[in-house]
């Protein structure tokens, strides 16, 4: 099983040492952004018309070495501690995010459309293996830092989040009982009102829907003041999250050997 | 009284001990969300149509527990030392801002309508139940976190909206001045530039009032930029609080009996 | 002198110690507010219609009011050490910003227009006596950290506008170039491409002019992107400057006497 | 070679200690300023009618000036250390990014047009000699705290910008899917509904394409809310770093002879 250990650690090694790891890495990274940007230029209609037979031709290659990808994966990742038993590790691998990801990037090619969508869209997701590659290297650190602080303060964002939400059923059904008369077009119901409570507290302001009321524009204005606050709100908790951090990091050390932070 | 103090124990306890209590007030906050639920949905045309029925019954129902609910309150808040007095104590109950909340949520129904406004969008407003549900358990600390920051800081919060809301009124007066010529339309009068002026300074920009002089231009960048200050001071303010709260709670020490934060 | 005296306790003194000062500085307060209110209510054609004879008479009224005011504080500011010279004392008065908008507050009542501009709406401007009032009491520790924070921090905003100057120039050059073929009606030159270049960079976005090209929109793209980073930046740079405002009045005491900090 | 010293000590001194040198240098961005202005000045129809010939004179003279400036600095750099090869060391100034900028502003005079775009624009990069100015005196610390800062977030602040990106591309592939039939018009590709993607994440909103389907509206309430988090972490990153200066700062001490900092 020397082979498997070496696919292994050429496809799935999180450390990525070898250079050949390296270089397989890359290039499939440099793939899938290939594929990723074939799949847009292709909704282009003139593109299409022009090279719609080259990119179908990309297609092909790409979903061929994505799905080599795949099986070399599901095939080696035994070799890994946490998956090492024929069927139960192998299927224990498949239900992982980044392999659901990884098949949900292939699977619609051979099952050509589904329910009218178009499911190869679901390759963009595939670009989130760049974001695994930048893990090692100089990124790990900023990523682990970021991560750490959406972690330590997700209550108070969750919390944020939870009355944002309340707020916007309380300012859909005012609106809606104060601008349904003067608009029926365009407040027919609170469902349709919430589109425009959305782009008023987050400030997006489309304008396809706005008060013409007096009472209508001094809940808008009362909203759209509230908004600010759901701006400084998250910022302020994330700004001293950040500054936690820094403190958090600078009362630890870093192990001579992997280079991970360990609690004193 | 046993029996009294039992309602008040399962109904009014704040900790929410017993496994009963706990049971009650889930099936009550899901009651008031379907209820919230069903008036929101029954505003739409199409299911007002072909559901109408099923809603009015539900209403009839929700109402019904809603005001026994209500009624069992009163009657059981004796229990509690601070409304134990037969009359006097129970009036003091009615009016806390959440027996208030609680009797708008149903007294609607009963009076049908009242002066053209549907209140039983009221309603929405016991959704703060799900609020005072989550006071209870893991979000205790986020909640107490945030509204401790709000507190401190509410002076600060306060003079920025005050300059703010003098900010409105100038950038009002003088806008009307440049552009009440050019569009006598969309800036008939002060109070009707102050729309504008909310949508500028919220950078919210709906597109339905803007300046078309040059004058009325410069005007608008002058509040537009402004706008952004409104956006970076409570920023500011808020963070600086999430900070401080986050250094003072370590110059802090739980109670091992409650769970609070003690000063030393 | 000691009518003098009484009179400048009463109206200028800025401490407020006297029952009798702050009762007529209360009024002072109250008849700006509603000046202010009446010369907006005064825009709105309906209701100068019905009560335009009642907002004349109050008008009178006020500037007659202020007039006295502004009469009596030029006399009794010789009371006071900086101002104590008959003639060049009071005209150093009388040039001090306070001044000068109370001036200006009612001598367009007098010279009745001036070319063409209403300059009442400079009335407005005496709003900020409100803010005067605020401190003293318990809004003046408030205003003390936000105008310490601005006067500390000055340098970088003042450098992050000018950065942003820089943008707004170098931004409209470049969208005048892309732009100005495809809609010389909305980009007809550089200036008016600055109402763009405002409107976007704040995110304001009214959608009275937007791209329609492809380079416009990828202009567009990074100067919305970097609209952003002149949130962040005058943000992160109030919020650090509140935090030091936080450390450095930790460090200081105040002093027994006036309430004031000092430095330790 | 004691002219050539001379004129490199007044012209590329960065200390500009002598007087001489202060009044060439405000002489040069007076006149780097002013023609800025009369570059914007020109687009426009009216003063172009009016003046256009004063424009084209002053145009000559400004970049007969700028081409001399160009040429003394060529001439004059080899006085210093970097550049003191008579052909080499000229060629090594030739490419640093200021004396690029210094000979885009006055080559497409000589050239006159290059496919179609009036390269004249490119002057407006020379303001940025107006930020070279800056460094010298009061800003200088100011610049120096926000490069730094700027520069020791990097790596979290492109991370957040690269996610920000992935965001977009999945955001807009989702959109496609789900509003390209609904409006081929407005969304007829990936990369046109790109541009929605933008206007919205940047909460920017013009108007000009925006969603009509229910389920466009989800999208587009999931992705503005998503880009308040792309206010809130670049501005929480930012405050974090400065914070983290000044206490860096404060642990250092200024150098007696030049004025910068020193670690201890």
């Amino acid at each position: 099983m020397k082979l498997r250990s070496a696919v292994w650690k050429t496809l799935g090694n999180e450390k990525r040492e070898g250079k050949l790891s390296r270089v397989v890495n890359a290039a499939l990274v440099t793939l899938i952004a290939t594929n990723v940007l074939a799949v847009i230029l292709g909704t282009v209609h003139s593109v299409e018309l022009r090279f719609g037979r080259l990119l179908y031709a990309f297609e092909v290659f790409s979903v061929a070495a994505f799905t080599i990808e795949y099986l070399l994966r599901l095939w080696a990742c035994a070799e890994d501690v946490r998956y090492n038993r024929a069927f139960v590790g192998r299927l224990r691998y498949a239900i992982t995010p980044m392999a659901i990801i990884d098949l949900a990037a292939i699977a619609p090619f051979y099952f050509a459309g589904f329910g009218g969508l178009d499911l190869r869209y679901l390759r963009a997701l595939r670009l989130m293996r760049i974001v695994a590659v930048l893990k090692v290297g100089r990124y790990m650190h900023a990523l682990h830092v970021v991560k750490s602080v959406l972690h330590v303060k997700r209550e108070e964002l969750l919390l944020t989040g939870a009355v944002m939400g309340l707020l916007l059923i309380i300012a859909s059904a005012v609106m809606y009982q104060v601008e349904h008369e003067a608009q029926p077009e365009q407040f027919p119901d609170i469902p349709s009102t919430m589109w425009w409570a959305v782009a008023t507290l987050t400030t997006v302001g489309y304008g396809d829907v706005y008060p013409v009321t007096t009472a209508g524009r001094i809940v808008t204005a009362a909203v759209a003041i509230l908004g600010i606050g759901f701006f400084a709100l998250p910022t302020g908790i994330l700004g001293a999250g950040f500054i936690e951090e820094i403190q958090r990091t600078k009362a630890q050390r870093r192990c001579p050997h992997c280079g991970e932070l360990i609690d004193q």
